[in-house]
């Protein structure tokens, strides 16, 4: 049985992971046949957002704590993934992978990424095994494959502008499909960039995580 | 288009709705070919449990704030709630339904229950509207349905006993399977009060969901 680790960056679209995207992730890749592990940086997030109202609240919440609720306590460290015990990665979206695994959200092209982070993912790179970006994490890639990696985050120009900027070759994609860049092994979809429900989302993170397995 | 509402008691198993079931709740619900509306009661959480470690962390977050996390922002007040806007009711589990719903986790078969939690489930039974109950949420059944309701939380002796003592009837149940009262149009499936694996969990969800629209 295929292992896939998950990076999580905290818990909720607006401050953390995408919660769908990221139990999406389990559930298909458990059909697709694999097991799973979940990490995150043991770091503050960057804010705390009110989902309710969308302002910001005055409190401190830590990305690895939060984001053990998506995981039911299940989570490790980031520091603590060892490459040598997974077949492949996974990274759902939500603006954590945007403020807190990197500055995206506040600075595009001209972002950088958590070391632990980077680290991480071009050690699976390097060891040829592949990685599927859910949703606004194909942001990361730039940092991390070689120049021109195929990726994309549906079809919003800014946010593709932005990704070229840092090195890569966004893709224009259907909700419910997915692009891969065979080459380096690197499968995205739109999920919740485009998706208006969460059937949407659903059928292009089956799609990316069915793949992952495969490529595995 | 049937039209479910769906009552969640915060984010994150061991304090509020158990996330994975939440979620699972609206992919099958859409998947039965309804659409859904999240609600949650705008009060303080019982407690805030750090997913990591278990233990109680000394912060005060809301129940409706909270579960607008999974929510995607798209939630309402409990207390907005009108039955004869929707066909049927589903309540996913987690500790937030024993600890914010109702005081089960603490009370056992001597808990009462959130008003406004009870007048909305009695609704939707005088209207003939179907509710499934999912994981712990069986738990809320006797102090709304008559007497001799059946219903299941899977095997657990003890939580079976505490519902019996409030006045439901309990029919142990596979983790992959329902249970269904056809008389009071109520269903309910373990999820993790059994599953080991969201795959399972997600077996008897789709289940419950398709026959919540099917009776709806």
């Amino acid at each position: 049985m295929k292992k896939v680790a998950i990076i999580l960056s905290g818990c909720g679209v607006f401050d953390g992971a995408e919660i769908h995207e990221s139990v999406l992730t389990m559930l298909h890749l458990e059909a697709a046949g694999a097991s799973y592990q979940c990490f995150a940086p043991n770091i503050d997030q960057h804010h705390v957002v009110n989902h309710l109202n969308g302002e910001e609240m005055n409190q401190t919440r830590n990305v690895l704590v939060e984001a053990a609720r998506i995981a039911r306590g299940e989570i490790h460290d980031l520091d603590t993934l060892n490459v040598n015990d997974f077949d492949a990665l996974a990274i759902p979206g939500g603006f954590g992978v945007a403020k807190n695994l990197s500055d995206f959200a506040f600075k595009g092209g001209d972002s950088t990424i958590l070391t632990a982070l980077k680290t991480t993912c071009e050690a699976f790179n390097q060891q040829n095994k592949p990685i599927a970006y859910v949703c606004i994490a194909p942001a990361l890639v730039g940092h991390i494959h070689n120049k021109g990696i195929k990726a994309t985050i549906g079809n919003d120009a800014d946010t593709a502008a932005a990704m070229s900027a840092l090195g890569a070759e966004h893709v224009n994609c259907h909700v419910d499909d997915i692009v891969v860049d065979e080459a380096q092994k690197v499968i995205s979809t739109p999920a919740y960039m485009l998706a208006q429900s969460i059937s949407e989302a659903s059928a292009g993170i089956q799609k990316a995580m069915t793949k992952l397995v495969a490529l595995a």
